[in-house]
């Protein structure tokens, strides 16, 4: 959690977003319950595009769920800005990617 | 130009960037006159996620080519940040989205 921005948005799925930490946190322990807690998350391919203080981070984010050989792929966007501070923290975490559009 | 933060980056082609206004504009004359003034951009579907002051914008972009019939359609990933004084700027413009992975 301590990477999210205090407001910062979280696609649980597609039209439903999760806004700040609070509502992020409360996301991931229902997603970590739904998967039993074996949803493993590993990161393949990613490109990083800095310009104006943020940054689009583009990732290959692979799903490993209990019971399937083989992982889901998919392929992310992340935003991060610079805070105040200089630290690199997440405002906007949306691992559809494109695919958001087809929802 | 005035949509841009003044050090926005534009993704030109895959592993080149133009960062800042002035690289930006250059890239822009530099498209146009490769397309002979001829490339039409329109937009097609669209999904704006907020948070921390940023829009990550996924867009449907449809470029019209002259002599071809049928529009090059991308899904772009934009990225916003609201100024100081409220405006939204482009801080990040990708046009090739998650396919910058492929390249």
């Amino acid at each position: 959690m301590e990477f999210y921005a205090e407001d910062a948005t979280l696609v649980v799925k597609p039209g439903m977003n999760a806004t700040g930490k609070e509502q992020i946190r409360k996301a991931f322990v229902a997603i970590a319950a739904h998967f039993k807690n074996q949803l493993k998350v590993r990161q393949g391919k990613m490109t990083v595009i800095e310009g104006a203080d943020t940054a689009l981070v583009i990732m290959e984010t692979l799903l490993d769920i209990e019971g399937q050989k083989e992982p889901i792929v998919r392929r992310a966007t992340y935003v991060f800005r610079k805070s105040d501070g200089g630290r690199w923290l997440c405002a906007v975490d949306n691992s559809y990617g494109t695919s958001i559009l087809d929802a």
